[in-house]
């Protein structure tokens, strides 16, 4: 099969690999239709991880099953499923208390030892726990196929930056970042009932996408004075703030940002936060929660939310391309010039 | 009156300094009958905070009204009174939210401005909102005024540490310090439900008190074995760290103590904490709350407990000296050798 893999500082091929076969008997093959590029994608590609030439890359991706193991029950070739970014085995006491990314026997697409979501084919470990049914007819409809591969990460992620703030109905809500993460964060903290939210980026495009998933005010000025501006218009921070760049300016800003006694949620890789501001956390009773999104645990309510047309998160791909053209994605998502990127398998 | 007054590196006097007065409608002045020398006066008094000379020394106290501004209308000359270390007005957004400790209008007791609890009188601003009544009768009962002093600071920061830290009914908790605040932390623990609690020292005669309190395994091991048997005897983790000594080292043994998804409930000043794990705080979904304990919020209710004969903090009070004596309690605290000092004023 083709499949996308790294081979170095912003170089990403897509090459021939050996097509994956089931290896236990709880595995699926998944035949992908959609892949995205996801902005944590960029932290390997600028050469920020210690990745190795020949990992694979991507783990968002939604497709068709191929075939399946011997216990896997619920699902059978033909059947479009969606799958989280990580696998998981829906049973061990973090699955079954809404963490399956600490599950103990989970994993990430991509890397060293699995395949990548931007590829044609994935094997999918613990498939029975792990993919999600994707509701007959989607397969199409380009539009909602696009809409339903933003719920492998992008939209969870944002989700529980929403979550882990605490945005509660009523409240004001701050969403520091305009990239994918952000902009779902902004959907998130409508959804869960924030009446003012302060969108800040520094993307006028980015800003006006917020602003049609629901953000009330943009901010669009150095990080410093975007803090100070905030305080201004809230009468001393938010209560709830949404992290989603993970560098230490942004997690700065977000401590600036936050009003006393409040809540941080963070939710993208914290690869450039070197440090989180301890005394104010103390002086100021702020809680910082988070982390990676336990994706496959909000996947089925945020499904239905999708398909009730609760929300569209479609606006985010500004890109599409063939599986060939993911380098190419790679680089307009590097340059900024592609919020999210879609790639179009089969 | 006589006070406790800061002059320099471990250079505590008790002398003469002006009697506070009225200076403010809302202002009552006690008479300090029971103060206590509290672990962060340890900071200054080690050097370890930009202090100068002259500051008052000690926020924890109780004692008799003296006398009132013509705005204070619960209290008259003759009531037994708590304070909180802090003072605050009771109506701002931060005090009806219940955390006093950021009240717009509020301070701290001792240091540059105020008159330290080490004394024998306090100007108490906003005495309305900040002071709570005793009952009846505590006056004359030396031990329960011993307990009732205990209430000033330490028992509720270490049931800030618990409610922080999210402990629940049934849970498993560990708690890192066998200080005041630690075994207060015990206590707590125990009040909220956990049915085990691993409390973590150095100090053997300090665990049995913990024992006491509540503690059904105590663990008195260096720092990185001290993790390594928690995550051991825990398969994996405790879900709720509460974290009560303030140190890099003790932040680290919170991050190895606690189970993914968890929360780290920290309540001592983190004056010696230079990082919290953000990468761990990401990949194991770890919560980090708490702060400077809004002991105003929860004084009613643990008053009310202590009353009950629900705890006994008095243990803590391993030391007693009359005012005279706080520098021998602040050396014996720095030498470890008083968990706590009660100073018996009058």
């Amino acid at each position: 099969m083709k499949a996308s893999v790294f081979h170095g500082l912003r170089d990403i091929r897509v090459e021939s690999v050996p097509d994956p076969v089931i290896q236990l008997p709880t595995d699926a093959i998944v035949r992908v239709r959609r892949a995205t590029v996801c902005g944590s994608d960029l932290w390997f590609y600028r050469g920020l991880w210690d990745w190795k030439p020949g990992y694979r890359t991507g783990h968002e991706f939604l497709g068709v099953v191929e075939a399946v193991g011997s216990e896997v029950g619920s699902f059978a070739p033909g059947q479009l499923v969606l799958s989280p970014f990580t696998y998981s085995d829906g049973v061990c006491e973090f699955c079954t208390a809404g963490l399956p990314t600490s599950c103990i026997r989970g994993g990430t697409f991509g890397g060293a030892g699995d395949d990548g979501g931007q590829g044609q084919f994935v094997r999918v470990p613990l498939a029975e726990t792990t993919l999600v049914a994707l509701p007959d007819g989607i397969g199409d409809d380009p539009q909602r196929l696009a809409a339903a591969s933003l719920l492998a990460d992008v939209v969870p992620t944002g989700h529980h930056a929403a979550v882990s703030a605490g945005v509660a109905s009523g409240s004001t809500a701050v969403v520091i970042g305009d990239g994918a993460v952000g902009l779902c964060a902004v959907i998130a903290a409508r959804r869960l009932g924030a009446t003012r939210i302060i969108a800040i980026g520094h993307h006028p495009d980015r800003l006006g996408v917020a602003r049609t998933f629901g953000a009330t005010d943009v901010v669009d000025q150095p990080e410093e004075e975007a803090g100070k501006h905030v305080r201004e218009i809230t009468g001393g921070g938010a209560p709830h703030v949404l992290e989603a760049v993970g560098t230490q300016a942004s997690m700065d800003l977000a401590f600036a940002s936050v009003r006393d006694g409040g809540r941080i949620g963070f939710v993208s890789v914290p690869s450039a936060v070197k440090r989180l501001a301890v005394d104010q956390m103390f002086s100021r009773n702020i809680t910082v929660a988070g982390g990676m999104a336990p994706a496959r645990a909000y996947q089925p309510a945020l499904l239905r939310g999708l398909m009730a047309g609760e929300f569209d998160p479609t606006p985010l791909l500004t890109m599409r391309v063939p599986l060939e053209g993911v380098p190419d994605g790679y680089a307009a998502m590097d340059r900024r010039e592609a919020i999210k990127v879609l790639v179009e398998v089969t």
